[in-house]
C-alpha cells in the first residue's frame, strides 16, 4: 500500500498538482486500448529525467511497481497496473527538443505524438516512416517500447530501425544514455535495441533519438481485386520476383470487404466474386515511380487480377485508401468485440495461414476477418465475439491457441506489432523455449533485481 | 591448465582431427588482424551447434575459458584469447544453408565468408548489402558478432539491420534461437539484436538467418576533388539537402591521397591542390539513377568541386573505386604500422574532427592520413608509427586518447565498426558512464554468470 509519507515525497519532486489519486484518474490511468484495467494506487506526471529518477528512487525504496504510460494506445495491457502501484505517465514530457537536418537525427522526449513527429519532420523534406494505425494518438515513447510497426515497414522497416539512442532510467534510479546521433556505434551492448520492444519492463524511456530519411517526393497507390487469398499472395510474391519494394503491400480478405462495404452502407466495393485485395504503394522520385508501378500492375495481372486501378494523385489516392482506413470501425459491424491478433508468417506461408484461418471457422464457427501487412507476412486476424456469450468466448480463446500454435508451426511468431503485455503472456511458451525464457529473466534481472518494472508482463506466471 | 581428460574427451566430441594442440596451431589461432595475439592452450573445431555446446559444457565445468572465431580479421583483438583456453574455431561451419527468394531471407552458418554469401544471392537478383573492407576473407559470424559495417551503410545499414535471427550456444551450453525468418517479431527481448555485435561475450553463434533486398540494377559512380575537407563535406551536406541518399559517400583526405600515388608510383591522382575527394554512388532503377546523380553532381559543384567524374559503366567504375581501393596498402608506404581508429561523429560535424586531427598531427609531430564514410560520420583515423621508434609510439597513444576525447565530445562514438575487444577497453570509461558499464556487466553476467566467455573484453580490468 501507499503511504502518506510517499505520498507527500512523490509531491516534492514533481509538485502537488502532479500526483493523482482521485478514484478517477486511478482508473483511467489504469487501463489501455485492451479495455482490460486495474487501477493504479496513484498517477504521478514527472516532467525529465531527473524527476522520473526521484519518483522512481522513492518507490524502489518501497517496493512500489512502477508502469510507465505513453499513449495508453497498446492493445496488449503494457501499461495496465495489473498489480497496482504507481503509475508513472509521461504526458507531460511531450517536446521535439530538436530536428537536425543537416546529420537527418532528431531528438524528442517519449510524449510526442508519432504523427506530429511525422508532419514536423515532412514540412523541411525528411520523413520518420513508422506508421502504426494510432499514429494520431499513439507516441513515440509508446511506439518504441512496443517496436510499432506499420504499412511501410516492408520498405522503410519497423521503430527499431528508426531508434539510434535512448536516455532512460533504470528501476534502482540511475539515468544512463545509450547509443548516440551517430548511425554506427558498436561501443559496448547494443542496449539501444534491447530497450526497443522491451514494454517498459527495463527501464523507463525519458528520451529518444531518431533516424530520419530524405521524404519521398512522389507515392503512386494501386489496388488490385482478386478472387482468393492465394491469388492476392501470389501477387505479392511476382513483385517480389519483378524486384519491386513498394511502400506498403495491404492484404484485405472478403470478410473483411464486406464489413467495410455494410459500415459504409455500399453494395460492393469491388468486383463481384472477390476474395482479396491488395493496397500497394511505391514512393520515390517521379522518374522511378512509374516504371515501379508498371511492374507492379504486370505482378498482380499475372496473378489473376480482376480489375487493378492505379492512381498517383493526392485526392483518389486517399479514396484507394479509404477501405483500408475504414476497415477497424466496420468490424464492429460483425459483433462488438474482437480479439485483435498480429501474427505474422514469412511471407511465403500467407495462403497456408489463411488456411488454417478458414479451419478454425468451419470448426469453432466463428467469424474471423483477416487484413493487414502482406510484405512482412504480419496478417491481424479478428476473432469476433458477442460480449456476453460465453460459450463463443471459450471457442475464441480455444481457437486463438490453436492459431498461435499454427502461426509458430509456420516459422512465424505470435506478435508482430502488439507486444505480449499480460494479455498474450500465458501464449509465451507457445514460441519461446524454457531456456530462453530463462534467459529474458535473468536479463529482466539485470535490469530490473526487485521486479518492480512493470511487474506482469511479458513472462507467464 | 588443460588436462588430458578433457582434451580426450573434445576429442570425444569433435573427432581427434579436429582438436589441435600442436604449437602452430595455439599461435595461429591465438592472434587476429590486431597482430597482438596471445596463445589458446587448445584449438577445437566443432560442426554443429550440438557440438559446439557439448564443447562449451566441457569447459564451463572446467572454468576453462572459450574464445569464438570465425575468419580472425578483426582489427580489436576480439578473437585473441588473451587468457588462455580453448579457441572454438567455427571454420568448418561454412555452409550456405538456404537462399528463400520468396521471403528474402538467407540461412547461413557462421563461417559463410561474406562475399561468397553476396555473389550466391546476387546470381538470383538478391542483395546482402554490408559490405566491410575485408568481405573477401572475413565470415558473416563475425560480421555479426562485431556489427560489421562498411561504405553502403549510409543507404543501407550495417550488419544489424539484416539480421532476423540466430541461432547461439549460450556459455551455460544451451543452444537457444532468437528471432526468426519473419521482420517483424515483438514476442519478448530482442535478444537478437544484443547478440550483434557482442563481439562473442555473450553466446557463440551457430546459425544466422538474415534479410535480403532486391538487387539494384543500375549504379552510378561519382568522383568529386576539392580543396579541403570542408569543402567536401559541405558537399555531403548539400547533398542531403537535395534528399539523395548515396550508397556510398567515401571521403579521402589530401595525405592518403598522396599515399596512394606514391603506391601507384604516378605523380597525382587528382587535380593540383586537392585536399579531400569524394567517392560517391547512386544506385537503383535507370530511371531513377540519371536525376539522382545529376543531384550529387550540383551538390559538389555547388560546393565548389574543383573536379566531377562520373561514370555508369562497369569498367570505369571500377577505375574510380581504385584509388579507396588501394588505401590500406598505400599507408604502408608511410609507415608499416598503423593504429587504424574508425572513430564516428555526426556527419555535420566532420569539420570538426578533422581540424582535431589537424591539431594532434601538430602537436605530436604524427602522420595521421584519414578517410571513411563520409555519409555517416565514420572517419578512419590512422595514426602511422615506425615499429621500435617508442618515442614516436608514446606520442600515439597519448594522440589516440585526446582523438576518442574529442570525438566523445563532438557526440561522436570511439567506434563505428571494429568494436572495443581488448585493444579499446581501456577506453570505454570515455565514452560510457559508470552506470552503463555496469548496466552492461550485469547482462554480460546474465549470459555469462561464470565469466568463461571471451574473458577480457570490451570491459576495461
Amino acid at each position: 500500500m501507499i503511504t502518506s509519507t510517499l505520498l507527500s515525497d512523490l509531491e516534492a519532486v514533481v509538485g502537488r498538482d502532479y500526483v493523482r489519486t482521485a478514484d478517477d484518474a486511478r482508473e483511467t490511468y489504469g487501463a489501455d486500448a485492451l479495455k482490460r484495467g486495474h487501477p493504479a494506487d496513484a498517477v504521478v506526471l514527472p516532467d525529465g529525467a531527473e524527476e522520473v529518477a526521484a519518483v522512481v528512487r522513492l518507490c524502489a525504496a518501497a517496493r512500489l511497481p512502477i508502469v510507465p504510460r505513453g499513449a495508453g494506445t497498446g492493445y496488449t495491457g503494457g501499461a495496465v497496473p495489473v498489480r497496482g502501484g504507481i503509475v508513472i505517465s509521461l504526458e507531460r514530457m511531450n517536446r521535439i527538443l530538436e530536428i537536425d537536418e543537416d546529420n537527418l537525427v532528431a531528438v524528442v522526449e517519449p510524449n510526442v505524438i508519432t504523427g506530429d513527429l511525422q508532419a514536423a519532420v515532412e514540412r523541411v523534406g525528411l520523413f520518420y516512416p513508422p506508421d502504426p494505425a494510432s499514429l494520431k494518438q499513439s507516441v513515440i515513447g509508446g511506439n518504441v517500447a512496443e517496436c510499432a510497426g506499420g504499412p511501410r515497414a516492408f520498405k522503410y522497416g519497423t521503430t527499431k530501425q528508426y531508434v539510434l539512442g535512448l536516455q532512460a532510467v533504470l528501476p534502482t534510479g540511475e539515468i544512463v544514455e545509450t547509443g548516440g546521433k551517430v548511425v554506427k556505434n558498436v561501443v559496448g551492448y547494443d542496449l539501444t535495441h534491447l530497450l526497443v520492444g522491451s514494454e517498459g519492463t527495463l527501464a523507463i524511456i525519458t528520451r529518444i533519438i531518431l533516424r530520419l530519411v530524405p521524404k519521398p517526393p512522389v507515392q503512386s497507390t494501386l489496388r488490385a481485386t482478386f478472387r482468393s487469398v492465394p491469388a492476392a499472395v501470389q501477387a505479392v510474391a511476382n513483385v517480389i520476383r519483378e524486384r519491386v519494394v513498394p511502400a506498403a503491400v495491404e492484404l484485405i480478405d472478403g470478410d473483411s470487404l464486406e464489413a467495410v462495404a455494410r459500415y459504409l452502407n455500399v453494395r460492393s466495393l469491388a468486383p463481384e466474386g472477390t476474395g482479396a485485395l491488395l493496397l500497394l504503394e511505391v514512393d520515390g522520385l517521379a522518374q522511378a515511380i512509374g516504371e515501379e508501378a508498371s511492374r507492379v500492375e504486370r505482378a498482380c495481372r499475372t496473378a489473376g487480377a480482376t480489375e487493378v486501378l492505379r492512381s498517383n494523385d493526392e485526392a483518389s489516392r486517399q479514396e484507394l485508401w479509404r477501405v483500408r482506413r475504414e476497415l477497424s470501425h466496420s468490424l464492429r459491424t460483425i459483433t462488438p468485440l474482437k480479439y485483435n491478433h498480429d501474427v505474422v508468417v514469412p511471407k511465403g506461408r500467407i495462403p497456408q495461414l489463411f488456411e488454417l484461418v478458414e479451419q478454425l471457422k468451419a470448426r469453432f464457427g466463428l467469424r474471423i476477418p483477416c487484413f493487414g501487412h502482406a510484405g512482412d507476412g504480419n496478417i491481424h486476424v479478428n476473432i469476433m465475439v458477442m460480449p456476453g456469450n460465453d460459450d463463443e468466448i471459450r471457442r475464441a480463446h480455444e481457437a486463438e491457441r490453436l492459431l498461435f500454435e499454427g502461426v509458430v508451426a509456420l516459422e512465424g511468431s505470435i506478435s508482430g506489432e502488439h507486444g505480449i503485455g499480460f494479455a498474450k503472456a500465458p501464449f509465451l511458451p507457445i514460441e519461446l523455449s524454457p531456456d530462453e525464457i530463462a534467459l529474458m529473466k535473468r536479463v529482466k534481472r539485470a535490469f530490473d533485481p526487485d521486479g518492480i518494472l512493470n511487474p506482469g508482463k511479458i513472462f507467464p506466471e
